[in-house]
């Protein structure tokens, strides 16, 4: 057992752990940049993702660099934090170790006084996890690599195909949850198959895909003022996409999905499924709820105190997707990444001595929005609503200013223009040789 | 079997199949555009790959987009061309049909008046396959990838190792084959472990990476000018890389490369190894020759008439890498697309009805360029020669004019300026977790 938390300019000072590199962790790391402490950073990806844009990178807008830029070049300028790309397999909450595989499977062992634990979550399928197979979600750069190439593949598999039912099954479509991701993976599906790809194919009319978006609620993005669901939900069926509500999925393999609706059972043969329904914490919180003996809620989550420090673990606070409050806080960036910098400086001030108990973490709720297809989206602003094209303006200026990098930023903006303007380009579209396979593998599996 | 040739639309015009999107392919299919025939063009990636910038993917400069468009896209306003995502595994000259399978396993037969292969090369190890392992080469988009995920990887590995011989193997690279590809990618892993990376690690200093660039030719770039390969070998030893000419690779594992030159036999421990050295023919050519009764050369060439025909087969022509012409053409994008027109136009002649034979394919030597680092280069453009900043500004210049589509010009453009200016900036730099798995593998094959 090797310690690479003691090497020698790493001696007395306080260490801080901070575990995944997301909105969370990123924000505890660069609250503590001007510290007396020495933070680790730790990540099993080498950079921070931009989730809110994952779906651009599924359906070709983006390369996944834009998006994902190196998690130590993130934190370069900070000379007390270093950056393992490793994953966490275990936290021994009394002797205050973490201890993490790295891509080598050599173990690293990093003690800590204080550990900052920001996993986030993953897609959960309320007890149907066969169907990942069907039906893949949108966390990771490889899942929107991998839903590129299916939604992408779909198309070319279209093209060929020799029975009309087979080349239906390929052109239709099924989102499953209507949230933002749900919606705005939705109308970008909807652009794809209307104004990008038609001139493209020469057997099959791409502007005859289905399209269909369902979810359990009574209406398109639950949370959002009813107002907005009502544009959305009028936006989208202009385009094109059937919007069944008041739906659960019930059932689904390689070729169809069945559903269950206001007009009853209904078995819809679709090669392409994307799940965008339902998230469940990172198994890290059941990890430390199991260490402190208490249980997590419904979605996983671990509980954490007003401070976000863990009830019966000296030291260890959780933020982000992974943990539920009292005040019951949606699943969004703005919350880990505020309770990333309320948790990095609670320890930035424990470790200058001060001991005083902390105002309970608040959220600033500053909004939220979601696209519709190109040129429209809807934006609560704290009470003010916003619609269309305006609104999308808003979406645009609030995206590109949260990622990292100008030459991101501009690397992004780039890309929409040339998405907009530009005979709608969609100019990232490799199909990989792996992901065409995994197509064939999707339809071997039938 | 059924014959998607037979579309309505598609009934007794002459129908041409181009098996190949490559730089050969493409410049069929474009000569084409206006002539009175069906064209299917088949490609087993959706991809149209500029290989020469891969290694600017393997090094995070380009994002994989810019430098591979989709095929599709980029014969789209061509009504008289499809594109078919699928691989050929057959060509049945008597019949004059072509089958090829579809991601889903699913056999596509198309028959053809005419047909142009120019299925490229892939790499040779010359009698050591199981190198492939140890010592990955540079052909596809999948490829770079792999190599940027093994090259950044392998930093990783080492700010994590806790033995310094381990560490050091993490920071050896060998490239074997100093032609361009292995010159460029060579400078380019100097500028990564010299200026780009130094400040993101804490425990390494990665400024002490050994770069080590061999060939068995006692210069580096062979085919150019003496005084072109002096400038080379200075600027690179400038830059801190050890150059090895007369130098072979013997043997190789996970951990380290046996090299034989002037000073004997020397193993060298080291985790990275690239392979720049050989090309064999697409195995199309040894296809075809057999079909022929005819033998491919050492390279698995195909030998064509000088109209580029093939020999014993009627309407079949082949193009680019995989072909041999008595004139002993090098392998580079140039002679494919020359030849690519020149075929494209000769059908386009014949579906006419000119029967003519044409004056055999004369190959223009526009010159030879090959990048060292940033802001150097080599160029040779009809006998004249360049190097420095000069020649790098004329590289960029006819790479850029070169790509396909004003975004992807401006796109790498826009990556090229951020790379020189702005810190050095590399930014696209994921490690895939496939990638790191493959870093673990290779950890493991040891």
């Amino acid at each position: 057992m090797s310690s690479i938390g003691d090497t020698p300019a790493r001696g007395d000072r306080t260490k801080v752990v901070v575990v995944g590199g997301g909105f969370g962790g990123v924000r505890v790391a660069k609250a503590l940049a001007h510290a007396d402490v020495d933070v680790t950073l730790v990540d099993r990806t080498n950079h921070h993702l931009f989730q809110p844009l994952l779906y651009q990178v599924a359906t070709g807008i983006l390369s996944p660099g834009l998006i994902a830029p190196a998690l130590r070049r993130v934190v370069k300028k900070q000379s007390n934090t270093r950056t393992l790309l490793a994953e966490v397999f275990d936290i021994d909450l009394q002797a205050k170790v973490v201890h993490a595989l790295a891509p080598n499977e050599q173990r690293l062992d990093l003690p800590y006084d204080y550990l900052v634990v920001a996993g986030g979550a993953t897609h959960a399928y309320f007890g149907h996890d066969e169907w990942s197979h069907f039906a893949p979600g949108m966390k990771s750069i490889e899942d929107a690599r991998m839903l590129r190439s299916q939604i992408l593949g779909a198309y070319e598999l279209a093209e060929v195909a020799t029975d009309e039912k087979e080349r239906d099954a390929y052109l239709t479509f099924v989102v499953v949850g209507a949230g933002p991701t749900g919606v705005e993976l939705t109308g970008q599906l909807a652009e794809l198959a209307r104004y990008v790809l038609p001139k493209e194919y020469r057997t099959i009319d791409t502007r005859s895909a289905r399209i269909i978006l369902l979810d359990a609620a009574p209406s398109v993005l639950p949370p959002f003022a009813p107002k907005l669901q009502q544009y959305t939900q009028h936006r989208l069926e202009k385009m094109g996409v059937e919007i069944r509500l008041n739906t659960l999925a019930t059932d689904m393999d390689a070729d169809s999905i069945t559903v269950k609706g206001p007009e009853g059972v209904d078995t819809i043969t679709a090669r392409t499924k994307i799940w965008a329904a339902g998230v469940q914490a990172s198994p890290l919180a059941a990890m430390l709820a199991k260490a402190t003996g208490t249980e997590t809620d419904r979605a996983g989550r671990l509980a954490v105190d007003p401070d976000c420090s863990l009830p019966g673990a000296e030291g260890v606070y959780a933020i982000g997707d992974m943990v539920s409050t009292v005040d019951r806080l949606p699943g969004v960036a703005q919350v880990a990444m505020q309770q990333g910098t309320y948790v990095g400086r609670l320890i930035a001030n424990r470790a200058k001595g001060d001991d005083t108990t902390p105002a309970p973490f608040h959220y600033f709720d500053k909004g939220s929005m979601a696209t519709i297809g190109a040129r429209q989206a809807v934006a609560d602003v704290r009470g003010v609503k916003f619609t269309g094209y305006l609104a999308y303006l808003l979406w645009c200026y609030v995206h590109v200013m949260f990622l990292i990098g100008w030459g991101n930023r501009l690397g992004t903006l780039f890309n929409w223009v040339r998405s907009l303007r530009y005979a709608r380009h969609r100019g990232h579209r490799l199909i990989s040789m792996t992901g065409a396979q995994a197509v064939a593998r999707h339809h071997e599996a039938a």
